[in-house]
């Protein structure tokens, strides 16, 4: 629905907002990544012309991110953002950078896990190099009971890279305080997080921070809630009284705006020689840079199959690198790397086809809390994958010889994808039959704005051109929560069709009233009403006209989830590629992916998400990869040149399908969500050392 | 609420709305009052540096406003628009209007309504000049016999001039399309009707325009809809494909943005010895500009005061003259200076003391429909308002001699002040406990954003500082209708309690699960709860932070007046005054101003209000008139300057007062419209002439 905006270029994005006497903020970042500053001295920036303030520690003291003040004396990681100064042109403000003096006292930066947790390690947060002092274990059953019932056994230990988000559009904010509020345009997936974090930062009641977005040029999980760009720009327009804008250059967006952190896994497998698993055992480490939560690959592990005995053990460690950020399926995607692998390893120790493996062990529960799916068709996945990527005639076929060889694999999927917190909305008619949703959630550019239009418009029966989505507003729209965890048509979706069905429901009153008959003869579709028993009919247009200042208006909210039932989404991925075994190059020849995600409500806008997620996973495989200086600690790559995300010569032939069945119980519109399932396994399919070993 | 923005310069009024590209917009006037234009050529214009783009007839062939074009071939008054320019800064634009190459084949104009009725008088509108093509007529009862009846006439003829809003803040409008949508930043009184004319102007359907209002310096009815500014301003946006900001220089709003037509009244009074009205008659002419509505005087004289036998004519006519648009309390203002003045010359003729002739004439019912009102205090007012004056002392006080004199009068107010058309209103309850109250009205600058989050905060028992009133967004904010009519707080009002109740409702709810209790149990304060039977309290925030993610959401609307009762609002306003006998020199000494207007929600606003208006019909009275060149047509006093609106210095003592009495019928907060009463009666009482007379 919003095709012709983006095309033209008429779709505003948060780069685009311009406020009278707007000033520009550029950030002045750390070039080291360990140390602490000794001397900061803004005067000869200030003294520029066109200069208008800056920002250093002492305006910010009390603004903390995720624990972390935006600005330190200690520097944790390169490219940590340490002044900012505000020009009338950002050409200014960045010319005035280089006359900021700055002294670092650099030390010697903590890298890995293993530098962290070393005795005697430099401390990289105050309170040491570990989150909560200790690793994150888990355990169901028992584990050594597991393996030594086995029959066979596999050990292994794979690594997966730091990967960038690389969205399109940075991060960035458009600050303005003005009469005792906040008010901020934001490139953000949780309008409402980020004025719940702006409130605490800045002291604020919630009712004195207004969070705006309009359109979005991505997130994958880096733009949950306020960034370095937005507390910079919030901080200076305070100081300054005027409003500020600060958009990170691509440089900052890539190497200060969260990555997906690398993981080592030491994966051990046992099974019955049946195939059947009786222990999964995961031992990781997770570098999470100077900041983070802890997203791990552990989960994965404990719940995709089937099996009684399962230890993990996550240790997760700052060190001097930037900080992690949630990305698409955080901890998921790792962790389907490492499992997946092995479970092909054991496929081969057992010589039973990979396929076949994961079906003998497919969970028809909750493997933590032993509650049933609301639904779950991954076999048809399996099934229908199989079939549309002729898996058992690849697997049967001869293995390729020569240089350039061919291979074959497939991955399952599993992602909590039923829909979240609570969400509300509101559904109306204007006077010429036009109708309105309103819901505070947010599209990041996955169409969220079409597909709650449609779910208003069937309901209602009215044209789908008659329906506007109205998004990205914490002031003025019904609260929704994030646009995170595959969450916005489940959560949102709902509370639309709830309010829209209120809203039908008076319409049809009304009508009923013109057309002299009962509600309950009424049918509608092309935003036209029918008397079913005297075939008299009615626009929408000229009910509303009729009721004149009485208007339509439904509301519609969605509960949180029971705890009964676990709603998952899930998937079978299936991938051909060809490897030249002297250069190691990797082309990826076709992929087929079939995915559960409940009802699908817009199958064109489904399946370009699925291919965003196998393109972005094909990525993370073959090409992405943040490249650091194992000595200085310095990102290598934070260009767009160089760091490799895939071009459209990269992309093979795709075949992505939904099998498509409402799941009856996740929620009344029967959708679930499908944002992350797509990237998670393919990434694990296309490591090319597997397909050499593979048959 | 709103008084530190305002008094800061953070409020951000229309003309402080700074869109990327924007381009500012000039009008260009005619500078006859008739005519046909021969040749309009902008191209010299459009060569200039810096500008961008022009309007003419042919652009807008299709916008009309009161069914004129905004632009035409023909000239109907002095200032009309006949062109506009668009330029990167204003000065440009106003530069490129002396290159604009316009001839006009001038012709003899018709001012007067004496000069538009005269046989083969030049047609001002192309079908004539009489709107509907004859006068308006009413009768009640039998004029004749109820003159026959009379023991005493009395006929006199009564002028008032045109009198120019003179709003501090002119009118204007920033206009964007993008997208295909329409969306307006306006100084309006009515966000939903300028959309809905929009739409209808430039063919979009109401979905597709939005209309934002934020702070605004005045409108008394000639900011009711979108207006030149609005058209001019959405017709170049569209064309040029850019923001464009169009707003009245000060000439322009004196001189074509609307006035209070002049009117003659010729008025015949009949009545008994006891002073028992028998019969009222009233033959009045209204030139009415060269467009406008049929705001004539004669609604007062119907309903007053209780007379069964009334005749009045008015005779509207269009002319050569800037159109005339609403203005607090159009017709009202007017006629009650003609029917007060009448009343008072026939109590002098019956020798009965002016206020006992009122309340002799008492009406206990709404004299046109013969319903009773809800409720009428206006005895109350007048026993009140003499007291509070010393009204017998004054009037039993010697005459006073000599050059300067003094003199005191009274009159009675009436006003259909019950609200009007629905509204609606949403409360809801953020995690921090802050409170928002969010509805489509505006706030003309009288206080609504205060009065309404007083409403909310009584029923939820809420800290008023944790109240924030969100108004003027048509897209985001539920419906309401034009801040006009004194409609505000009494449409609005009762549908934000509702919202709060409900909403209260819920947080009770939630509390006495909390508390242990049930909900009746409970009772709220300060933004606190407490448990009457266990003593327990618990604070609105730690009842929302409880609840997460679920909302405490209030709907609330206000359904329209049921016509079973009249509903007014009503006053009694006295005066003191001097008079220079050789001069004609005349000071207000002092004013008393004792209202009904329901319950009163904000005194300090409330009054506020009532001096306003006081004010504003002293200036209507001694100073203000459109002075207008008899022959030639052209305004003389376009301007701050020459238009002369009161100073600080003129302004008496004025003692207004509200007798705040609920109207237990009107609606369920008892409020009923203040903001027209006030000046109504208030120009009539300082009619010099009268002064003199008066005892």
């Amino acid at each position: 629905m919003d095709a012709l905006e983006k095309v033209t270029g008429d779709a505003r994005f948060t780069a685009d907002v311009q406020l009278p006497g707007m000033l520009y903020a550029a950030l002045l970042r750390a070039p080291v990544p360990s140390g602490r500053i000794t001397k900061l001295d803004l005067s000869a920036a200030l003294a520029l012309d066109g200069v208008r303030g800056g920002l250093t520690l002492t305006d910010v003291e009390r603004i903390k991110i995720d624990g972390v003040q935006i600005l330190e004396h200690d520097v944790r990681y390169a490219n940590q953002v340490i002044a900012a100064v505000c020009a009338d042109t950002l050409e200014i403000a960045e010319r005035a950078l280089h006359a900021i003096s700055c002294d670092i006292d650099a030390s010697h930066p903590v890298l890995t896990v293993d530098d962290a947790v070393a005795p005697n390690a430099p401390n990289v947060r105050p309170h040491g190099n570990l989150p909560r002092n200790t690793p994150r274990k888990f355990s169901r059953g028992d584990i050594d009971a597991g393996l030594r019932d086995a029959d066979v056994t596999i050990t292994r230990e794979y690594r997966t890279p730091v990967a960038l988000h690389t969205a399109l559009e940075p991060h960035g904010a458009v600050a303005d305080w003005s009469g005792g509020m906040l008010t901020v345009w934001e490139s953000t997936q949780g309008i409402f997080l980020t004025r719940t974090e702006l409130a605490k930062a800045f002291g604020l009641p919630l009712s004195k921070v207004r969070v705006i977005k309009n359109y979005m040029g991505g997130g994958f999980g880096a733009k949950n809630g306020a960034s370095h760009a937005t507390y910079a720009a919030a901080a200076l327009s305070r100081k300054l009284g005027r409003p500020v804008r600060c958009v990170l250059d691509r440089e900052g967006e890539q190497s200060d705006a969260g990555n997906r952190p690398a993981t080592t896994q030491l994966v051990t497998l046992g099974a019955k020689r049946d195939g059947r698993l009786t222990a999964i055992k995961l031992e990781a480490k997770v570098p999470l840079g100077a900041a983070g939560w802890l997203g791990g690959p552990a989960r994965i592990y404990h719940e995709i199959y089937a099996c009684p005995n399962v230890h993990t053990v996550e240790t997760f460690a700052y060190v001097n690198t930037s900080p992690m950020a949630s990305f698409r399926a955080p901890g998921h995607t790792e962790g389907a790397f490492g499992l997946e692998c092995a479970m092909d390893v054991l496929a081969r120790e057992l010589n039973i086809d990979p396929l076949e493996l994961r079906k003998r062990n497919y969970a028809d529960r909750d493997q933590d809390k032993s509650r049933p799916y609301s639904h779950k068709a991954l076999d048809v996945c399996y099934e229908a994958g199989a079939e549309r990527f002729g898996w058992t005639r690849a697997r049967a076929a001869r293995p390729s010889t020569g240089r350039v060889r061919r291979g074959v694999g497939m991955a399952s999927v599993i992602w909590g994808a039923g829909g979240g917190p609570p969400a509300y909305a509101t559904v109306r008619l204007n006077r010429d039959g036009t109708i309105e949703v309103l819901t505070g959630a947010q599209d990041l550019g996955t169409g969220a704005r079409t597909v709650l239009a449609q779910i208003a418009a069937e309901v209602l029966g009215a044209r789908l051109t008659d329906v506007r989505t109205i998004l990205g507003d914490t002031e003025r729209l019904p609260y929704a929560s994030n646009s995170w965890g595959s969450i916005t048509t489940a959560s949102v979706g709902p509370a639309v069709r709830v309010a829209a069905e209120e809203a039908c429901d008076a319409l049809f009153d009304a009508a009923a009233g013109i057309l002299g008959t009962e509600p309950s003869d009424l049918e509608s579709h092309d935003s036209e009403i029918h008397a079913k028993s005297n075939d008299k009919c009615v626009l929408f247009r000229d009910v509303c006209e009729k009721l004149g200042d009485v208007m339509i208006i439904g509301q519609g909210s969605r509960g949180p989830n029971p705890d009964k039932t676990a709603i998952g989404a899930f998937a079978a991925q299936f991938a051909e590629v060809e490897v030249d075994t002297e250069t190691g190059r990797v082309r990826v020849l076709r992929i087929v992916a079939a995915h559960d995600s409940g009802r699908i409500v817009n199958p064109t806008l489904a399946e370009s998400q699925l291919e965003g997620g196998i393109i972005q996973g094909l990525g993370y495989a073959l090409f992405e990869e943040r490249a650091l200086d194992a000595t200085l600690g310095l990102p290598l790559n934070p260009t767009m040149h160089d760091y490799k995300v895939p071009t459209i010569g990269d992309v093979p032939v795709i075949d992505a399908f939904f099998v498509d069945t409402a799941d009856p119980v996740a929620n009344h519109i029967g959708v679930k969500g499908l944002a992350e399932p797509p990237m998670r396994t393919q990434s694990r399919m296309l490591s090319a050392e597997r397909c050499l070993r593979f048959r």
